[in-house]
């Protein structure tokens, strides 16, 4: 029997050979400029600039800003040819590729594709000649652009133009994307990405099972208009997690009425939370208390999570308020701390290396977090 | 074809006759106390105290603004006699069912039921004798006490007493969940409610849907130690809105090393967002802002929700920036203001009612709330 205490479980999950965390579905690669989405990539996060494009440098500080704190891609809005200029100019000293995004104009689409966007975000239905269409399709062909060809609820008519039934929509929203789909094949274009977006959490998890289940195409995924970040954290993290916890999702963009750089730490978290994404950053885990408990675990632990500021190596460590769990969770943390029946352990690897008083196990536990 | 801006989604689905929403999996009814949990019973939002049970008067402090909070059950720590006999006391006064935490000992398993717990939580692991586990459940019998009956990720060992890797803990968990189960049907004994709890995201759904998949008695959702809030609050919309999206669950307990009220708000939202919890609050949504808004989008959305200020409905409140998807939003919104091209629009209902500057849609909106 291996001695799991000395090899970090990686390793042992490794000796046992079993496969761990979740499986993406699997999904064609498709080509972003120099970043890849989809296939066994990493899981690009997305925002966008929140200011005019027409803005050269307040766009191209948020980029910048963006890039450093983890961002894969920025879409810009190109809603005037003045945008389309200005978008060249900011492809030019981007440090990472940009998407535009379209709506209604073929003319400004072809000017983004030539201007360099790496991709463009298209919703086909808003373009209303099919030759139109057709004439983007093949300038990002020539250009070796990619196109995200997607739906939004909000903008799903019936044949009449009329709103159509919220039950109805998950269905309507796939018909869509079958049609545009088949265009795009049909015109020999695969450098495609899927979306379908909805501010509802229900039906954006369900028309991107519907979209997945469908295609093999890489699936952007995000809740749109979400609303403030107070509000729109929640829905956002349970429809974008709820889909990665199924392998749905190969770019992810998080929308919230709130900065674009909030957008993209938080989309990190969602990935960072499935182990999707990697983190230099202490992980703490605190129980939640109760009557068993005889120390004041919440004080404890917000105590060692200042000790643990400045650490940036992706450490677990454990805070724990009785003898139920308290040597379980040790067992996977690099340090842990457990107070149980008027004493302190310390325990490091899962092995217990110190006994004391529960009042200094602060001062016992900052000391170890400094050996890290 | 329905002029479906007169009527509300919900009628215009019901006309349609149409399912929507999700779907939740068959488990049987358990009883507790007064409260079903399973089968199609309102998701049970839990949580626990967090001071010594033999403090009466706080532990019923804490149950009431539980209680009025929206929380179905309270869990409370019985580790000594004297918390046994404080438990009586606390049920007899209690306005909601509560249960009582068991680990190691059967005579406060036993003394629990006799105090009134509605339901004891039970890790039959940690019980030691069998016939210890068969008393406990004749008691429970005798008493129309439920048990959830679980194990924690932190308390499971391989034969040899030694850290089990990662990659087998799930399947670990099942098999002894499935030995309890054996257990407590061999007795006859089925006012079961299962559970399997882990720090762990990915573990955590996968248990659940293990446990989901191979039995019919509800399922406790829920990450263990998940930390302080603003760690732990990401994992746990995960988890839970993942399995709940998945239909698994039939009572949740969000884990907080924090305050219990926190807990049951923060599960209401969770629910909420997914649909299953009715809410009062008024809901808002804004669209993230990007290169073609022209307006403080983000300021004027803080305004509004300042105004909805004491509207106790859930009406939808919609504040957009441009016209890609302003009117689409409007349509599902009881209200709606969309700035765009130097103009601003009000919406009722999906129909606009009137158009104006762009600096008095604010105005225009906040009469309109008031008219809720």
């Amino acid at each position: 029997m291996i001695q799991a205490e000395n090899v970090s479980n990686l390793i042992v999950n490794r000796i046992y050979g079993l496969k761990m965390g979740i499986k993406r579905r699997k999904t064609r690669v498709v080509k972003v400029g120099n970043v890849k989405i989809g296939g066994k990539n990493p899981i690009v996060v997305q925002s966008m600039t929140k200011v005019a494009t027409t803005d050269v440098g307040r766009c191209l500080g948020q980029i910048r800003r963006l890039a450093d704190a983890g961002c894969g891609l920025v879409r810009l809005a190109v809603p005037t040819g003045a945008d389309a200029i200005a978008l060249s100019k900011i492809v030019a000293k981007s440090p990472i590729p940009l998407v535009a995004d379209i709506h209604f104009s073929p003319r400004l689409a072809i000017a983004s594709i030539e201007a360099g966007a790496a991709k463009i975000r298209l919703n086909p239905g808003n373009i209303k000649d099919r030759k139109d269409i057709l004439r983007i399709i093949d300038a990002a062909k020539l250009h070796g652009t990619a196109i995200r060809a997607g739906v939004n609820e909000a903008s799903i008519r019936d044949l009449k133009n009329e709103v159509v039934p919220e039950a109805k929509r998950v269905s309507l929203m796939l018909r869509e994307i079958k049609k545009y789909v088949r265009l795009f094949e049909k015109r020999g274009f695969t450098n495609l990405v899927l979306s379908a977006k909805s501010a509802d959490t229900v039906r954006t998890i369900e028309i991107n099972r519907a979209i997945s289940d469908t295609f093999d195409y890489p699936v952007h995924v995000g809740l749109t208009h979400a609303g403030l970040p107070e509000d729109a954290k929640i829905p956002s993290a349970i429809a974008i997690g709820t889909l990665l916890a199924e392998g749905i999702g190969d770019t992810i963009r998080v929308s919230l009425a709130g900065g674009s750089v909030e957008e993209v730490r938080f989309g990190l978290r969602i990935l960072g939370s499935l182990g999707l994404a990697e983190s230099d950053e202490p992980e703490l885990t605190v129980c939640p208390t109760c009557g068993r408990c005889k120390v004041d675990v919440v004080r404890l632990a917000k105590q060692v999570k200042r000790s643990l500021r400045g650490v940036s190596k992706p450490v677990k460590v454990a805070v724990m308020g009785c003898i139920v769990n308290g040597p379980g969770e040790a067992q996977d943390a690099d340090l842990a701390v457990c107070a149980a029946m008027g004493k302190g352990y310390i325990y490091r690897k899962g092995k217990k290396i110190a006994t004391m008083g529960e009042d200094e196990l602060l001062d016992a536990l900052t000391a170890e977090i400094k050996k890290l």
